[in-house]
């Protein structure tokens, strides 16, 4: 029996958890939207509370659909497309919904066991612009990913622009930006600053230990001088001509592609 | 005597080319807004035809309204507010507008004289992606981009999204895909397709010849094997996992950042 009703109770529960950040974190859930992201999520095995899905989109990703049913029984339901209308948050909605719970992945990270390149996102605000650099750090082999003081990750437009990198990524947005330098001094692993500033160090040619962790900054204003003072070095993508800086998810994309090198 | 009156014609003339690519090309003009953009543009001296400015964009960019004053005399023109948020395309507007004439780059790119780096976007969709590679390849140095069978240039978000690179990067959007190829081959140069492929050579440690191009294809499917067949390689980001793309901006930053080494 499909839900046709806007008012179920589920169906609003949906989109109180798309919109609202502090209804995601009270009900620990979040939202995916699409036939890409909830097959990713199924690969990765996140256990998926509830589903929902038009008929069209049974009849057009009929492996995804049955490997939710297949997951999670009855609690994948069948949707009208008006109520579809009501779920998507993209402008050619899918028909195909997911809750999920939040992947509880600090654990890994509140301690460096086996070193590793690592990533620090401070304060970063667009969650476009935060789902592509964890795409980048996905595909670079990255060993974590630390978000400190930034937007949700959870929020449905970051979730999307990640591609399954969400599920896949070792990462953590439970520690504020203080402490993950705190957690790295301790471990005696170095951590480099990324700033537009002529007289740091050049990116190009930069040997990287081993072991060490990159922080990128504000999309706006970049890594303040107080905070890029807590790191070991300072390191930047020295530019041509006029320029005064990168777009924040180009800029991370080339050091993360340098960092893991 | 400031314009308080939305259906002044100066004012629909700008919500026109604000929003209809097709009033751009018959006009030879586009919209700029905001104060930094248009700050950009006097700098590089773009020469605009006119522009609107609040009472409180005058306050807050004294210098930019001044200049453009001094530029464009009374083209320069005070509106009201509520004028102001018939013109505004973003969030927070500032309540400074411009109006310039089409950027004719054509001529230096149509034939390659002195050799150096080029990219060559194919079909790409996004105008926000298209800005974001634009500023990137401001950044690396870049000697010219050919934008072919892309979005407009001159659509606001990928205006706005160059950051002013758009202003000084060698561009041309005049040329289709197999005409620019030809251009190549005709020149001696050769051209390297950008792709997801793993049996493609690795772009890691690639020793790009001193004068070549690159081509970045469709944000969604990617350079077609058709085109790709075109260019004298094919280079790919080689990626670790489960993961399949990166986010086009991102690849074509990472690609400047090793072509223009």
């Amino acid at each position: 029996m499909a839900i046709v009703s806007r008012d179920n109770p589920k169906i609003k529960m949906y989109t109180r958890l798309r919109d609202k950040k502090q209804t995601r974190a009270d009900e620990g859930l979040f939202v995916l939207e699409g036939a890409r992201i909830i097959s990713d999520a199924l690969k990765e095995n996140v256990p998926l509370k509830s589903a929902f899905y038009t008929a069209s989109a049974a009849e057009r990703y009929p492996d995804t659909v049955s490997a939710l049913i297949s997951k999670i029984g009855g609690a994948a339901e069948e949707i009208s497309e008006e109520v579809s209308q009501k779920l998507c948050d993209t402008s050619a909605p899918q028909g195909i919904y997911a809750v999920a719970p939040r992947l509880d992945k600090t654990p890994p990270l509140d301690k460096i066991v086996d070193g590793g390149k690592f990533l620090i996102l401070n304060s970063l605000q667009d969650p476009g612009n935060v789902g592509t650099i964890l795409r980048a750090a996905d595909a670079v082999g990255i060993s974590g990913v630390y978000l400190c003081d930034s937007c949700d990750i959870y929020n449905p437009k970051l979730v999307r622009s990640t591609m399954g990198s969400l599920f896949r990524v070792p990462l953590t947005d439970r520690l504020g930006y203080r402490d993950v330098i705190a957690l790295f001094k301790a471990s005696g692993i170095p951590v480099y600053a990324s700033v537009v500033d002529k007289t740091a160090e050049s990116l190009r040619g930069f040997a990287f230990p081993e072991s060490c962790a990159a922080v990128i900054g504000n999309e706006g204003n970049g890594l303040s001088n107080e905070d890029a003072a807590l790191c070991d070095g300072r390191i930047t993508i020295k530019m041509s001509g006029t320029i005064e800086s990168l777009n924040a998810a180009a800029a991370a994309a080339i050091f993360l592609w340098e960092l893991c090198k």
